[in-house]
């Protein structure tokens, strides 16, 4: 009912022409990257993902995973054992240290292979995901023997990690968390407090789990520079790296979510006997330091969230359309019925996923590439303007991301019509476990404000202002094409001039709050926008290719995609300007009070 | 944790400003019907609402309607009892004909008691939604015994209806129907086939279900020209109105759906033994026609849907947003932290939420009142003319509204953060509950192609004309009024013009695929643009009785909230003129077998 197919195609098109993977070759870390390699690579990642994985998906929504009354939980029927085969085939360590036995790929290429797993199990999926922010947390801050002892193990995926930050009344304010750590005379830590929403917090799938906690030390000063990060495993590691005893962690008890089922969503309590025992991370008070090492990351993954489930929903939908007959469409014979695909509404709705996972799908792995970039580039100055790219788009990559596919989930229901509103068809799983996406790893609000008052002021404003330019300098080349793209570029220019005056506005103002007012709006524009500007780049190429090519289905669709996307949903977001530039004073017109009744 | 206050001021206030309750009374049949009359029903309605229906909202979701071996149907529960009270209190017959035991208040009061009924549990409306349905149909094409038979216990709710008209091939295309209908020799019917989707379809709520269905008798042309409408009752009605046998129909299985738990989606079987009596409404091949007269009625009820649920979502979300604190608002002193609804973000959703309920609700209460105007002014022009006016508002009501509902519900989520994915908060199912919505009674693709293709081009486009025109002449008031209220005559100025333009483009088009295709973002620009249009008219009179009121922050709320849709919602639409006027090719340039991998 609910296949997944990768699109390999449309990833490989990404890779060659959005990340450039053969200009990565150049970076020594990545000297071993070669373009075939990485091809294999994605054809066996498309063909295990889509095997093994994707079939549990169904099944993890409709059981769930349950607590059971002695505090473990047990995942629904088939994770298991997809998990055992996702970590003996060796796709935890794609993009890992070779130091600790990752394969040493680049992020853009990583992402791909995430991109797969996630479309096939979202639920799934976010058990590696918290395994790899505590890899990085670890390969970052670690000391040498917290690292021996842990990545080997986390990089395999026979243990998994956890990020433990939230308590009831420190959410998107972190520093207001209360949990408790106090030093022990061995120089670990006991660990006391209760966290809420940790995502696979207990589970059966792995030996043992790898919690990163966030807790304060005796003394610490308030907020968040008073928070300190800690290993608390589920089993405490002897010296020969054997499992010993059970850490005093239990899991209360689960959340009953709106989706993403299959992933145990714990209430995990620290220290109800004598204490978890913990091991600092780093220095004292520098625990929000290292999380801001992994959060780019972990941010972008939940973007891809958007796209690989808005991929798989998309999929779902085409085929439906295709296979269900309704109605004529105008000019079929009165004895005939048409595939719903050729009534123009439809074919609207199927177009508008296209287009957008396409445009989302670039934007995310060129997000990925500017990490590669800053991370591994052997010229400094690229590495620095590389993370300024990265964290300029992140923000946008998650919010933007994540808005869409719950936008584009809800189209693949709609397109199914009544089916899609019974559960048994899956098309509602998809809008269902979508909707998580832009709460976590911080809201979409929050995002937002971090584009708005961290991002654009970075490097006063150069980092925003290379982007625009980047973006701007296509327009020669577009304005060649014009016989194949159309009025394409047109709109995209008009679209990037307006993002650069909103940018230009947001940077002038003195009030933080007309700031914050806009942030919104303004992240969706640089998303519309900027997802037009990478559909150009890969209707050019298109057309670089089909010149030398004869007629290729998959190009010629490349190229009218971009047109669609810059000539009907580009536009849409101009009539956000207003909204962007209307400062606080409008928002906070109506009395508190007057909301709700 | 979700009460439900119904907003009686805001209601009221739509009675006095946008429906003109008083000038209702001038017609005869509505003599009866004055303000104070219906200010005391709405009180009581409200509170009825709150207090006996808004309580089983929650179990209704997590309990849901239960099918027993039997082939009966269990409802949560609290359902029956609360069904009884509001049978009993006469909430059933508000607004129908007092010849058979109703009320006979317009359906503009109606409107309003309907809202709340939706608001307080959206599964339970159903049930007497479609009552109401089946009450339309039997009103104008029922024989006078039908009348007499069914019309008293319809109309007290004591029994309820259904509509009976899909198949599994038989979706939008109705006319694709093959339930057979054969004449037995005694002037009755026999009804065979096996019909889906059938809300409220079996239950416990009420002594008799009244089934209108359609079916194709022997020798019937194909299409939708070939369809009868039968009456076939749960259990045959005896000549003293005595419940006998129980017909031959019965309820093979309940849907498993997103929401809407409460209310059971049956499918149903129709003469599996010897046939199911049925009694034929109106002439054989009149079905259709039949079922079109009831049509505007249920099209605006899902619409209220999408309304009553999204102000629902909104109440509960800001009740939250003024509870819930977290971080601190800009100036804040640092000890302290913030309610959320201080964020400028958070702040921006409930006003979103706000002032698109408040659009919405003016729109669909216009509309209720077109239809009374349609059909009880004693003047004939004005019964035509509103018929062409109601007939131009309800698909617009029924897919603006229902795309909103979820839209804003996701919003009300958005607001509770983590929380809001958990179910128990019950935000989460305001969600689910109205993503059905834009889907029954009509897609809210159809819903767009009724607009463009039958409701632009009637009377020659007058119709139209005539609201663009309406919309139009606000103008010269709003343009006395900036001093109050900023610039929200240009933008809706400027709103207005772009509907006119793309209507006439709409007009204009030789070919329908065009039409069709820009369909969709029509009824969303038409609708938003009306929206405005509502508010600008509300905040006018909020102006006028400020004006020799001093200050009430009600007023001024309403005031604020036009200008907050007019200068940062509306413009939003102003970007859907592209799509709308694209013509088809840009929709069929990709291949559909491109669509999806």
């Amino acid at each position: 009912m609910s296949e997944y197919r990768a699109p390999v195609r449309d990833i490989k098109f990404v890779l060659d022409h959005i990340v450039d993977l053969a200009s990565l070759a150049d970076i020594p870390d990545f000297s071993h990257v070669d373009p075939d390699t990485v091809s294999g690579l994605v054809d066996e990642a498309a063909r295990f993902m889509a095997e093994v994985v994707a079939p549990t998906n169904r099944i993890g929504d409709s059981v769930g995973s349950q607590r059971n009354a002695d505090g473990s939980v047990s995942t629904p029927e088939g994770f298991k054992k997809a998990y055992e085969q996702y970590v003996s085939s060796g796709w935890n360590a794609v993009k890992s240290d070779p130091a600790y036995g990752g394969h040493g790929f680049p992020a853009s290429v990583g992402i791909a292979v995430q991109e797969m797993l996630t479309a096939s199990n979202m639920a799934f999926s976010l058990c590696p995901m918290l395994t790899m922010s505590a890899i990085l947390a670890l390969e970052n801050h670690g000391y040498e023997e917290q690292k021996a002892t842990y990545l080997p193990k986390l990089i395999s995926g026979e243990w998994t990690g956890t990020m433990v930050l939230t308590e009831p009344e420190a959410g998107s304010d972190v520093g207001a968390l209360r949990a408790k750590a106090e030093p022990a005379d061995d120089g670990t830590w006991r660990i006391f407090g209760t966290k809420i929403y940790i995502t696979w917090g207990e589970h059966d799938m792995a030996d043992n789990i790898v919690h990163l906690v966030l807790a304060r030390a005796p003394g610490a000063p308030p907020g968040t520079k008073g928070i300190s990060l800690f290993i608390v495993p589920k089993f405490l590691v002897n010296a020969d790296g054997s499992l010993g005893e059970r850490n005093d962690v239990t899991c209360v008890s689960i959340e009953h979510k709106v989706g993403i089922h299959g992933s145990p969503t714990c209430v995990l309590a620290f220290g109800e006997g004598d204490g978890a025992v913990g091991y600092l991370i780093g220095e004292v008070n520098q625990g929000m330091r290292c999380m801001f090492t992994m959060m780019n990351d972990a941010r972008l993954h939940v973007g891809l969230e958007g796209l690989g489930i808005a991929e798989r929903s998309f999929q779902q939908a085409a085929e439906y359309a295709r296979v269900r007959t309704q109605g004529r469409a105008i000019g079929t014979p009165p004895t005939e019925s048409s595939p719903i695909v050729e009534h123009p509404d439809v074919r609207r709705m199927l177009m508008t996923m296209k287009a957008s996972t396409e445009a989302l799908r670039a934007l995310l792995y060129d997000n990925a590439k500017a990490i590669d970039l800053a991370h591994r580039h052997p010229d400094e100055a690229v590495r620095t303007a590389n993370s300024g790219r990265a964290g300029l788009l992140t923000p946008v990559a998650k919010a933007w991301g994540t808005d869409l596919g719950v936008e584009l989930t809800s189209l693949g229901i709609q397109i199914h019509g009544g089916m899609g509103y019974v559960e048994e068809t899956g098309a509602a799983q998809h809008w269902r476990d979508s909707r998580i996406a832009p709460i976590y790893e911080g809201t979409n609000g929050i995002q937002a404000i971090d584009l708005v008052m961290r991002k654009l002021p970075m490097d006063g404003g150069a980092v925003v202002h290379g982007y625009l330019d980047e973006m701007a300098a296509l327009e020669r080349e577009l304005a060649e094409a014009t016989a194949d793209l159309g009025t394409l570029h047109t709109e995209l220019a008009e679209g990037i001039e307006l993002l650069r005056n909103a940018t230009e506005w947001l940077l002038s103002r003195e009030d933080p709050n007309d700031v914050l007012s806009g942030a919104t709006p303004y992240l969706r524009l640089f998303g519309t926008v900027a997802g037009g500007y990478y559909l150009a780049r890969e209707a050019l190429a298109a057309r670089r290719l089909l010149a030398g090519n004869g007629d290729d289905p998959f190009l010629a669709a490349k190229i009218a995609t971009a047109r669609f996307y810059c000539e009907q949903l580009l536009p849409q977001a101009f009539g956000l300007v207003p909204a962007i530039t209307a400062n606080a004073g409008s928002l906070f017109a109506v009395d508190a009070a007057m909301l709700g009744t």
